[in-house]
């Protein structure tokens, strides 16, 4: 057994990141991580509470949860927190009008969103849609405002597909700032209010809760600059690197979910 | 007449921007910008050296000065200094098999390059090229290296076609070294070395220059930290926003080239 999962004593939630995580997702749809399904289910039956907490925005939530559903795993929608509900509740907020740059599967989240007479740009997980010519018309938006405002649902490096790693949201949003001179309002991990609003959901205090992430930089740093601790399973987008992370480091590393779970439970109530 | 035009005193040397400067691009060739063809004439026949420096690199050079050349400018290849040449002898000193994400009609340029086995990657204005497939095949590219080394061809944020502003290299650049956590190597201007190897192509000292150009920091800034006098024209992409600039400060400012030759000419010789 680990020595550092003595760590783990006291742990009453657990965040859950999806993707990388309990599956690898590709064009087709995607394939379950071996053991997660039935970790997953292992802990519902557990005295922990859980949520899912997800940057995944590529998808409606709907659509994530029904091929989470088709791959085994015990999910509904109102398990997830996801960036596109929230982006939607700031906009609303703010009245901002957003000029969308999103993938068309991710649509449907902002059927009810103003988008006439754009005000703010709102990027996400856009995949082959970060065409050139989508690009230059967000660029071409943000420019013509007085006081440009960009949203990025999350700020991922990149995430592993099945057939290899591919960009991530955040890179598109680093060269709309650069193009621009401007700072993205990231929406997602690892915002501290992103992880909050999913500890709220399950009634758990930061210092009582672990995030289960493959980002070392947005799941586990993130989570642990929110008082949480953080553990790196060595699935999804990890690499071997990440284990020297120059400054980042997990509470623990673990070799996917299942043992992660493993060691939860074992470990948690002490 | 402005006063800072006094600061012309002494200069023996001009370095030209191409685009926004002498003319503005578009998809189907571009248009000469007022006054500028008159201009370079006025300059070729004074006692003023003068060179032609660029970060054009979605053209080759040919293909560049044939286009000048077709609307009406006076111009040859060799008095070019562009990026393309300068990364090719850098790629051949270091042994440098490069992964090429540069537009198609730059690739001429590079014929003589071994691109197999890459163990870099050069990123050009590509343009239409730049795609998520083909960002995705960079960033794989790169991951797997090492080390890996990233070639930018400029790094420039953005710049006008006649249909408005579009995204430079530098943004792209800016993605690629924000997914796979590096530093990219920029050639072209703002590259002290480029500015230096444009002025020792005419003989001139930097004290003895003057940069002439619509990108404040790119130009602009860059020449000054050379040395060098900048001057910024009101054309290409130039915005009023940039009269008040938080860092640069031009050492003077023209409506366009025909001004800035005029100026030069009074005062250059004082």
């Amino acid at each position: 057994m680990a020595a550092w999962a003595e760590r783990l004593a006291g742990v009453r939630g657990v965040l859950l990141d999806i993707s990388g995580v309990l599956y690898d997702c590709d064009a087709g749809g995607g394939s379950a991580i071996a053991g997660s399904v039935e970790a997953v289910a292992r802990l519902k039956q557990s005295h922990l509470k859980m949520r899912f907490c997800t940057n995944d925005s590529q998808k409606s939530r709907g659509e994530l949860v029904g091929l989470l559903q088709q791959l085994g795993f015990d999910i509904s929608e109102d398990e997830v927190t996801s960036p596109a509900p929230a982006t939607c509740r700031i906009l609303k907020e703010r009245g901002l009008r957003p000029h969308l740059l999103i993938h068309e599967r991710v649509r449907s989240e902002f059927d009810e969103i103003d988008t006439s007479n754009p005000n703010c740009v709102v990027i996400a997980d856009a995949a082959e849609s970060f065409s050139y010519q989508n690009m230059n018309k967000a660029f071409q938006v943000l420019m013509e405002l007085e006081n440009p405002v960009l949203i990025s649902l999350g700020k991922g490096r990149y995430y592993k597909e099945t057939s290899g790693l591919v960009l991530d949201v955040g890179a598109y949003m680093k060269a709309l700032e650069y193009a621009c001179g401007i700072k993205a309002e990231v929406v997602g991990k690892p915002s501290p209010e992103f992880f909050q609003a999913a500890l709220q959901a399950i009634g758990v205090e930061a210092h009582q809760a672990v995030m289960i992430g493959d980002d070392i930089v947005g799941d586990v740093g993130g989570a642990q600059r929110c008082g949480m601790r953080g553990l790196l399973v060595r699935t999804g987008k990890f690499r071997p690197t990440d284990e020297h992370h120059p400054e980042v480091k997990p509470d623990g590393y673990v070799d996917n979910l299942a043992e992660a779970v493993a060691l939860l439970l074992q470990h948690a109530n002490k």
